[in-house]
């Protein structure tokens, strides 16, 4: 046993225990003490170092308590054994030198995207108005304690409402699981149905589903559509038991499914206990034409419809509140093996949004952004009109987005490529395909509508049409 | 072909063309209209009406959309054939009769529960300041807009820093993924791991990460824990790819791992490319004794070790942020596979989180709680000090909570159960136990004081001494 010298630094800012703890730590780090080595007794190194037993105490208690030493009653200190199991220490911390991610082409100037909405229009004033009133109300404590697995009761009533009235949905608060996005319900959803399910996804869809499905390593099967949809005939083949559908505007072909198409994928739901159709109702809010469509599960008699909904689309982006209606057989699993989560989102987020619709204000929001959409769904509809001769339009009666069709034979990555000379991205129809070699529409190019403010659309849409018809007019 | 004859309301709020549509289609569901029988044509169900013949379009294309009626080219209006799918319609919406959930245990007057934390000392003011700055700076539309699927930049290069100053992690900003709550992160590093990677689990331990793994179909395998923490030899024994422990103040048990295991524990992780160890550092900030413990993931040299943390102890149960610190090799991973998914903390959250931390508050919060804490288990220990010849305290010296072990004989049920004639919960350690059946301390309880106000702790202790001890003194 070898008494300690090392000076200790009363100006570091560092305490003298620290100081202490440190040196001996890196002692046995380096192999400089021994394992098995005994320490100075407490009383003698604080005498040494002239400080207070009490501090020597603490750095000795702390090395204890990490491992680094041990008491033998009786004996004093002594190194444990470790020296072993030191791993190489690496000269310099390893930091990863990633990139930065790439900027998200919504937010690029002149960017088509279908997913974008347009914040523009955004109620920035009433929605701090209302977010003031939730930080200064009385409650906030209570905002802060953990709260239901499934979501707020006061927003799943205000959710069931809102479905109720705008969408047929027929539930009751209970039903409803508010959670972190689609796909984190999705991941949930997956562990209430049977484990083996084979998901039948729509080719093309959104893809979001099918990774999400696919990552969890779930069974899944692309299903080709139909002009009506989901092809059934091809949904029997697959042998899948859930089929994930979006009926009320099919991303991205935009097909409103027909009632004889609904009610046959009910009839093939209900043969088997184990199938179940996922709505996702993802953009519904936003049709221009006639009434919205009702939603499968308000015409669903035997609880075989999962209806998903978010008010991404609806609101922001940023905004991560989706729910599910789950039919009660899944509920009851839901609460047997799923209700020890924490729910996902924040409760003042969720006093938020609750408060934005019995306000009123989300109506009035859906509204007035029908309006906003709309008027810039006509001005692009009305800027192509004379080149009807040259492209079919298709799926613009809801959305954000429409479809365009060449009839010139031009194919899409062409179209794809002139735009981008006019510094303008459209999407490739075909990258919304599971198997991209199975897209049958070749000379078609999707148009996304929902971020780009009307300013910038109606400097843009010209150069577009210039660039990609020139002079020509049908 | 007949005329239909009802009568249209013209006071009902319901507009026209919308009586038209619904009245056609209950003719169509009732199968008063029989499939391929043909409507009236526009012109003439306008006239026949008295309205405009926009009016009966518009319902027409309705019914079009929603494919209960076709056109025929030159041939007029048909009823679609859905008569033989319809399905029986139930007399009324079923709805679900499910009771509201239970009350949160941690919010009831009496319950010495593990999980809460103490909310009357939460900072509402300087939340709120924050909150309002936000809520009022120019950047409002930005932080509606989608951000990066990993976290907001400033968000992880804060997390990064305090991780590094306080908890001894060795990582750049890049390495952090920011998520709702540590179940949802768990999830995702699921899909990161091998698929059929085991997962070590310790036993006892939360049970939330066994109970998330095991819904995903992960295979798990309980490990006991010896005075060290996890066991190795056991951990060998299982099989496991994955470990997953809590170093820094093993849950419930209270065991601060010691270097050599971390040691032995990082050796074992670098005998595969599959293993890793998923270090769960859910309340490393509190610790009443010496200095906190550096993280295992600072002394990992070669990429083995996942730091998982969380804000939901240090700050509310209700703020659902998380995050992990993955090294390089499946952080490349996660570029590859999850980067599609949408971050799920709302960005206003992440923003209010940053400012917490970056304007030194979370510092302060956090040494202040720790004071506020450390009074109440000093208030704790002194109390029970009488009571030494009954009970041995154990796990005191970080975290929320502290073991008792009755010396007498009396076993836990039997505590509870005088505890609870007494109006207070304490918690049965057997309870967190993956096989109940290996606890090895039949004769010991849990009692949290999180939650708990000094106030009522101080009125609460005193009765659960009297109704455990009665006038027995050590």
């Amino acid at each position: 046993m070898s008494m300690f010298t090392f000076n200790i630094d009363t100006h570091s800012g560092v305490h003298i225990y620290t100081q202490i703890y440190q040196y001996i730590r890196h002692e046995i780090e380096s192999g400089s003490l021994a394992c098995h080595s005994k320490l100075p007794s407490t009383r003698g190194l604080a005498a040494h170092l002239q400080v207070s037993r009490n501090t020597v105490d603490m750095a000795y208690g702390q090395l204890m308590d990490e491992g680094y030493i041990e008491a033998m009653p009786k004996r004093g200190y002594f190194v444990c054994d470790i020296e072993n199991l030191m791993p190489p220490i690496a000269a310099g911390a390893k930091t990863s030198d990633y990139k930065p991610e790439k900027k998200i082409p919504g937010s690029s100037p002149y960017v088509f995207s279908p997913y974008g909405v347009d914040l523009e229009n955004f109620p920035f004033n009433t929605w701090r108005k209302i977010a003031k009133d939730i930080l200064y109300n009385g409650q906030n404590t209570e905002l802060f304690q953990a709260g239901p697995s499934c979501g707020d009761q006061d927003f799943r009533e205000a959710i069931a409402g809102y479905l109720h009235q705008s969408r047929g949905v027929i539930c009751s608060p209970d039903q409803i699981i508010v959670g972190a996005g689609a796909d984190y319900l999705l991941i949930l959803l997956s562990q209430l149905l049977d484990s083996d399910s084979i998901y039948a996804i729509e080719d093309p869809s959104y893809l979001q589903a099918y990774k999400t499905l696919t990552n969890l390593g779930k069974k899944t099967c692309p299903v080709p559509l139909d002009k009506n949809g989901m092809s059934i005939d091809s949904l029997r083949q697959s042998g899948a038991d859930i089929a994930y559908v979006t009926p009320s505007h099919q991303f991205p072909l935009g097909i409103i499914m027909p009632i004889k198409r609904r009610l046959e994928l009910l009839r093939w739901a209900y043969e088997s206990e184990r199938r179940y159709i996922i709505e996702d109702d993802y953009d519904s809010e936003f049709r221009y034409k006639g009434k919205p469509v009702p939603s499968l599960q308000g015409i669903d008699r035997h609880g075989r419809v999962i209806y998903a909904g978010t008010f991404s689309k609806a609101i922001a982006p940023s905004i991560r509140i989706s729910y599910l209606v789950l039919p009660p057989g899944l509920l009851e699993k839901y609460r047997q093996r799923l209700s020890y989560l924490a729910n996902t989102v924040a409760r003042t987020e969720q006093k938020q949004m609750t408060e934005f619709i019995v306000r009123g204000y989300f109506e009035r929001h859906l509204n007035r952004m029908r309006n906003i959409y709309k008027s810039k769904r006509d001005y692009i509809l009305q800027q192509l009109a004379p080149y009807a001769g040259h492209i079919a339009v298709s799926g613009e009666n809801s959305g954000l987005h429409m479809l365009l069709t060449f009839r010139d034979g031009r194919n899409a990555q062409d179209i794809l490529l002139t735009a981008q000379k006019a510094n303008i991205r459209l999407f490739d129809l075909s990258s919304y395909y599971i198997r991209p070699e199975h897209c049958t529409l070749p000379h078609t190019v999707i148009l996304g509508y929902g971020a780009l403010s009307e300013s910038r659309l109606k400097t843009q849409l010209p150069l577009l049409c210039s660039a990609l018809f020139g002079s020509r007019i049908a």
